[in-house]
């Protein structure tokens, strides 16, 4: 990994950033985050400014650029990739540890008196502006939006904004209309008072629509916006993409079904100008819903009386809430994924002694069994595939640079997922092929009794994810382990793989509370630096519970494993497991041979379904 | 209980709501909170304001008076006793429901255009004022602070505020002296760049200057303000209570060691005067940090670009964690405090069949068990004694009008604790004098396998609290079972028995992390509307544990109980305890029978000894 040469881009950024074509006076220093205009955690090749300008390509980092330096913020995970990514033009500033600044503490303590700091006011969120804002305001500065991105000046060669065909989603797997979800929205804005709401998020509006893209890796999303009223709906999108006779005809274009649902098309680039005439004919009382992670430029063209931000939009709650044919199809998918792993699992024990498996080829060949799955799109996000050591390293991916051989000797994590028409996956397996030592036994139990305690944890209506974060921990606490990631994350349908509002986790964000319908994550691990590391996951659906006194009619919760993938016996140290979590395994693996053993037999899997077989023996 | 008659009172405050001798222009609301110009949880009785306007009398509830209407706002545990307290000039607004309006969309629909809403502001903090000021602003009024509280101006008959005996402790109670605690503070205030520091909890006062009162019910507190600069120190205090010989020569007034050591004295009237005084010779970099939960009178004097507030103090920190000295002395009141109950237990024993006890005399029988012990000053808190049904009840105290019998037929729960000179003590037990239930028994085990799993709970320094809340309840929620309040407080040395900033609970507040030293509560319960309460609390002390694997070095954590008072047997069904849960039972009695059996013996209080040798027996 050789680092990228800034010094002629990095000539031209300053060049720019004192041109007053862009801004009406030279700015002092320019910020560059790593988002796209929605937020999106995973983005496209045309909204890497923050790679192109420093040569990082992690997925979290910003860079500032001021006239004599050039500085790059990013945490713990990536210092090494930071360091070995950019040239010395660059200081890489280490996220977390006490001697480093800020970016507004750093700021102050370099630019001149009075400095104008730029920033594009689509990449940067509202909450995150209001904050740096204050901080330079109090010294003296002023944060400026600069409406032409300057990285895009400077990026001569800058990819396209993809623009993938749209392909749209039937009842038979979505199981509500569009028009559905749009009544549903207004009667949730009439019960708030709200006259109009501005959706931003690219998985709100693809879920909205039931339509899904593939513009960005990973996320079958598509770069749009949506503004709703109560007799308008507004779609902003590359109109290129709605000359599909097939989309035209799913969105009613051409004969709408009732007037107050038909769809007003406009160019992506209008959302700004449309959102201004919307604006500008508010009566007094009129109230306007956007997330408060929205950018910076379109929740400021709301006037404040008449902007009413919220934390999660009425789309990110309902879409977390699967209804009957999401969820039947979200449980296909998990059992077509299971049949993959299953393969996969079954090929590496008869290739791993051969010692040609590394983890970059187990990643493919997961890959290729899960596009042998009906309705396959593609991977949820990259593979974890990491062997012994790399295993410790959370986040993970193998590069051809690190690329380990799979042998008898150590222990493998694979955590990967795919995109079905019919639903997302994410699983997490750590398996042994040889022979594993106590102490990686001993830490495996712990995070399997972790993972069981959440997995069977049973809980009142109403309770959120991160209450139960400490159930998957109190194993390891009590032999001094821990790990420092949160439980569990939502997970779309055919969506992103990581969804809010709700999760399980030790940070008290402000999650949601669970609700039966839910998808989340189950996943706690323990990562020996330069050893091993060791994640169970399952995708769980949180479903009602009959407990025996159902508080008071309150109702419980509690969760039912989607992901049907053995986990492997060899890794238990079974004397650390009480009766109900040995019940809790053996019924585990009774389900998974049951649903996912019928499906290879089926398929005519059989070498699979002998693993399988093999796999899920009963434990005593 | 018969409604106060407010008919009068309340003629007479809108005289003077309307008197511009109070306020320059007539004011169209007034706001009653219930706390005093401290914040205090207890208040004495010249601060019982809003009981005086209305005659509710419970620990929290807010009335608001307009030239119209009269509300009280209180939460579901008073909703019955406010009705019965107020007569029919009073509206009783009940908090949580859904059809209860806020207090200020209340005030917007019920005030005329651009009206003013008075409120004293000595007695509401500065948070609270900034959330009413800004939801009035919106809708057109204005928040005013009204110097002279109305309610005092037509108040005749109103108590003086107390101005009780000063304490001293010396370092055999309090571990270190007030002068440490000083250049302790000074340090902390050089660390973060504060010139002053205003105190004005008065439990943090009294713990900073190693003194105590009785001004508070309960609260061995006394009223004044402190302000701590680098070189300075201003205490304000009635200063008749500094003429005592032994409390100068405490705080050294006559020959102070060191010129920065030197305490000036004032007039406790004096600390808004002075403090403008202290800010008034500000310089530009100088920082005053106060607590956002103090007063907005004193808030506001301090000028917004140096005021630093803070969520709490670094002598609400300090204090929280308790030295070696302190936790002895709460060992040593702890120990006092189970001879007591150990008595009261036999006692109860032999008198109940005879059918004379009543909550209110088993509740004074304690307290005079307790009066008999070494440096006994009075109790923590009023006593819960409840019976049957009020034991459902959370924060029921008994009255001669609800007052039941102690029989061998109900489920009996006492929660008390006292004051020492050594140390504070707060204990629940449940009992049953008789043969409880199948269902009694099994609530209770449920709720003591919640009070185990807190107890036991080992977890990584820097641990919040809200991380354990769930695992007191998991034993609960499996059988459908919950409790409506949080697991545990943190609890002072000598000083109040609720105190900040570490705690157990499900709410999220932004405790601080648990470190050793740290003295909280572990006291989960189970309410059975209509037929019993159940609670098991033992107040429990922060230690380091030896974990196998010590989180690499960041060292962990668990409790040990402080209370040592029997868990009564009969109430637990054994079958659902397990095997590592029942050591801890034995374990726990073990230690009671050792440490309060030898203390019981040195004493020769033979019946309890009899009775806590039986009551200690193993389980199996």
């Amino acid at each position: 990994m050789s680092p990228k040469i800034t010094g002629e881009l990095l000539r031209l950024l300053r060049q720019a950033m004192r041109n007053c074509k862009y801004f009406s006076e030279p700015i002092q220093a320019y910020i560059v985050p790593s988002g796209d205009a929605h937020q999106s955690e995973y983005i496209a090749p045309c909204d890497c400014r923050r790679e192109f300008i420093c040569g990082f390509n992690g997925s979290a980092g910003t860079a500032i650029i001021t006239e004599q330096h050039a500085a790059m913020w990013t945490d713990g995970r990536y210092f090494l990739q930071a360091s070995q990514q950019m040239d010395n033009n660059w200081t890489l500033m280490k996220m977390g540890l006490k001697e480093t600044p800020s970016q507004e503490d750093w700021l102050i303590s370099v630019l001149p008196e009075n400095s104008k700091v730029g920033v594009d006011p689509w990449i940067i969120a509202a909450d995150q502006w209001k904050n740096m804002s204050k901080a330079l305001t109090s010294a003296g500065h002023s944060l400026v939006a600069v409406q032409d991105n300057l990285i895009d000046a400077v990026w001569t060669d800058r990819p396209e904004r993809p623009s993938t065909q749209l392909r749209t989603l039937g009842l038979d797997y979505t199981g509500i209309s569009w028009q559905d979800k749009i009544t549903v929205l207004r009667s949730k804005m009439t019960e708030r008072k709200i006259t109009w709401f501005v959706a931003t998020a690219l998985d709100e509006i693809a879920w909205l629509f039931n339509l899904r893209g593939a513009d960005i890796n990973y996320n079958p999303v598509f770069f749009a916006y949506t503004i709703v009223g109560m007799n308008s709906i507004r779609l902003f999108v590359d109109l290129q993409r709605l000359s599909d006779p097939g989309v035209r005809d799913h969105l009613q274009l051409d004969s709408p079904s009732k007037p107050e649902l038909s769809i007003q098309t406009f160019p992506y680039e209008s959302v700004y100008p449309e959102l201004q005439a919307v604006c500008a004919a508010l009566g007094p009382k009129d109230k306007v819903w956007i997330c408060d992670k929205a950018s910076c430029a379109l929740t400021r063209v709301i006037p404040k009386v008449h902007r009413t931000p919220i934390p999660y939009t009425p789309l990110c709650l309902a879409k977390a809430v699967k209804n009957a044919t999401e969820i039947q199809g979200m449980k296909m998918a998990h059992i077509k994924d299971a049949v993959a792993l299953c393969e996969l699992f079954a090929w590496l024990e008869k290739e791993i002694p051969k010692g040609n498996i590394t983890e970059i080829s187990a990643a493919d060949k997961a890959e290729e069994f899960r596009s042998q799955q009906k309705h396959f799109v593609g991977l949820s996000f990259p593979t974890i595939s990491s062997v012994g050591p790399n295993g410790a390293i959370i986040h993970y991916r193998p590069l051809p640079e690190t690329n380990r051989t799979l042998t008898v000797n150590e222990v493998y994590l694979i955590d990967s997922g795919a995109q079905y028409i019919d639903g997302t996956t994410d699983v997490t397996r750590t398996v042994h092929f040889g022979t594993p030592s106590v102490f990686e036994k001993e830490c495996f139990t712990y995070v399997l009794k972790g993972h069981i305690a959440v997995s069977a944890a049973v809980f009142p209506n109403g309770t959120k994810g991160h209450l139960l974060d400490s159930f998957a921990r109190a194993a390891l606490w009590e032999a001094g382990l821990d790990y420092l990631h949160g439980t569990g994350h939502g997970v779309g349908c055919f969506l992103n793989v990581h969804e809010g509002p709700c999760g399980i986790s030790y940070k008290t964000f402000a999650d949601e509370p669970l609700e039966a319908g839910m998808i989340v994550s189950d996943e706690p691990g323990y990562y020996e630096d330069g050893s091993f590391g060791i994640r169970l996951e399952n995708v769980v659906l949180v479903v009602p519970s009959k407990s025996k006194y159902n508080y008071r009619n309150r109702g419980s919760l509690t969760f039912e494993p989607l992901t049907l993938v053995p986990i492997q016996v060899k890794m238990m140290n079974t004397e650390l497991l009480t009766k109900k979590e040995k019940d809790w395994v053996n019924e585990y693996h009774r389900k998974c041979r049951e649903v996912v053993g019928g499906e290879l037999e089926r398929q005519g899997r059989m070498e699979a379904l002998d693993w399988l077989i093999r796999e899920t023996q009963p434990i005593i």
